[in-house]
This record gives C-alpha cells, structure tokens and sequence, in this order.
C-alpha cells in the first residue's frame, strides 16, 4: 500500500539503506529524501565512492589488513619496531590502537574470532600467517590484542596453546578493558593505559 | 594521525557517510567496514540504487511529488476524488498520509515551508502552481496539511489570506497532531483522526 506510492527507485535506495547495520525503514526513508533534496550532487558522490571501494582496496600481503598498496603503510614503515606484533580482531581494531598512539610495533588483522556457536573454526583466520610469520621473523612479543569477549578470550587461549612451544613472549592486553566491550569502540585512554599494563601469560 | 593509516578510498566512503544526517564518525566508520567485510556486491548496489536516485525521478508536473512517470500515479489514479487538494510540505508527507488510509482526494507538494529565519518566501515554493491549479480545477475543498510547526502555521495563514477571495472551503487538519512535531513522524491512527476532525479556517 504505502510501497506503491514510490517510485521504484526511490524505494530501491530505501531497501539498500536499511540493508546496512543500525539503519531501520525510517531512518533509510529520512536519507533517500534528503539526498533527494539537496541540491548539489551528493548522492553521486556517496555513489562513487561506494563503487570505488572494493576496487581499490585488498588485503595486506603481510598483515591482512585493509589498503590501497601492498604491503600496506603499517608494514611498510621502517620506523615501526620490528620485533612487536599485535594481533587485532579487524582493521577497526588497528584504527583503534593506532589512534590511541600507545604502540608503534606491527600488526595482524585475523579477520574475525573463534567462534563455534558461528561456525568460525582457527582454519577461517589468518592463524596459519601469523603462525608462519612469527617462525620467518624475529619478533620477540606477541600481544594478544583480542577483543576481551567469549570469543576474543578463546582465539587468544587458542594462539597461546598453539604457540606454546615458541620462544616468544605473549602478552594480553591489561584488563582495563571493559569486559563484554568492543575494543573499537574504547577510548584513547584506556586503550592505552591497557598498553602499558599489558601482562605476561 | 588516525587517518594517514587508512586507505583513501576507505576514509573517503567514511566521510561521505558522515555528511548525512544522524550519521556521525562512528557509525560512518561502521558502515564502511560493513560493507569491506560483507561477501555479496552490496556496497556496489548501493552504489547503484544510488546512481539511479536522480538519474530517474523527477517532480510531477501537477503535484510536484516525486515521481519516475508524469503526472504521478497519485495525480493519475481517476478512483481519487478530484474535487479534494491536500497541500503538505514534503513528499515524505505525502507517504505518510498514504499509510493512514484517511485520505483518498489529490496532493500538492509545496517543497517546504515560508521561513523568513531560513530566508524562504512564498515565492521559493510551488504556491503560485498551487493558485493556479485551484483556479483551473473544479476542486471544493483544500485540506492545508502544513507541519504543525511555526513555519507550517505560517504557511497555511499565507495560503488562507492568498485564497481569501476563492469559494473553495479551506480545512486545516485536527489539532491530533502534537504541537511542535513532525507530520512525518505521526503514526497512522493519530493521523487518521486528525484526518477525521479537520475544521473550517
């Protein structure tokens, strides 16, 4: 009934909408119509840029995570400390990190944690890289940067099992995370306060 | 600082997110990664959705609603009763009306409200076509369904003072309506009884 009283296109945009996460049917009609109304070519603009974004971006070679070039900038700069690697969860953890300026070592993004009520086993990460890259490289500290979940808890009990017959030092961040939070979502702060507390397993 | 480690098609999807409304940084940087992360073409059909918003619709020629065809479905459909106008501010307003079921006359879309704050005359909206359109058709009734808003109430005095010397009978919805509100955001039945208790102006 209400549905067809809109163009189909303009009803198109509202479905896409409130495909994405946190968007409900009003929110989506709110945006479609205001791009509807403003004046210059903003909806061209979100298009482009939304078609540009999986063409342009891949996976590090190196750490998996997000870039334009391979190897990305993180691994690329020299004047980050080789010998640290902190394993993160998703590129938005890295943000994370990086935004809170406490660490200036490498990264590996596994792209998700173990999880079996979702089906997600160790063989759907990026565990065998990183496995392979500790063994090729000379780190000497590995930080368990997990999210402090069920599931982040589990992937980095998995990693210390599954590293324990490897000479590096492990380390999990200091528990002034929030338990339960997502480690993206924290504050500078904190983050980093969890940096420098962070503990021997 | 956090921006030189991401991608620049990745920061700018995320600043285009954040230009719309209620979008902020956060959440503009969530949808984005929803989208790296999502396995189907979705951020390319958004894209499209989106390419296709403007390139499609247009205003009606009678109504000024959104439409793809001209004259509008609304204005074409002859099972409406032609002698009823409801003018509203904004095709949003025209959808909402729609779910209430209230109403089954035809629409002007005026594309706004007079704001002499925001510098928007009578002349900045589809008044004169309205005039026009009331003169040349055979309509009895103009229902004025302005927001409740000081702009809304604004406009609909403009409207009464403009038709002051027509014969057609002018109805202002019920006062249902909350005070201060939204046209857009009222549920059906609150709409559908202020639809009911309409009064002379």
């Amino acid at each position: 009934m209400a549905q067809s009283v809109l163009p189909r296109s303009v009803q198109r945009l509202i479905d896409e909408f409130a495909r994405l996460p946190g968007i409900g049917p009003k929110s989506a009609s709110r945006l479609t119509f205001y791009l509807l109304r403003s004046a210059d070519n903003q909806a061209g603009e979100l298009s482009a840029a939304l078609g540009e974004l999986k063409e342009r971006t891949r996976l590090c070679s190196v750490c998996f995570n997000i870039t334009e070039d391979d190897p990305c900038p993180l691994c690329d700069d020299d004047a980050r400390d080789p010998r640290l690697l902190c394993v993160v969860e998703e590129p938005l953890d890295v943000l994370a990190i990086e935004r809170s300026r406490a660490y200036s070592g490498r990264y590996h993004v596994l792209h998700g944690a173990i999880s079996p009520v979702e089906g997600i086993g160790p063989e759907d990460l990026r565990i065998n890289e990183l496995v392979e890259r500790i063994d090729k490289g000379n780190f000497t500290e590995l930080i368990l940067a997990t999210n402090p979940t069920l599931e982040g808890e589990s992937t980095a009990l998995y990693l210390q099992r599954r590293l324990s017959d490897r000479t590096i030092r492990l380390t999990r961040l200091a528990r002034g995370l929030p338990v339960g939070g997502d480690l993206e979502y924290t504050d500078e702060i904190t983050l980093g306060r969890a940096f420098e507390g962070r503990q021997n397993l």
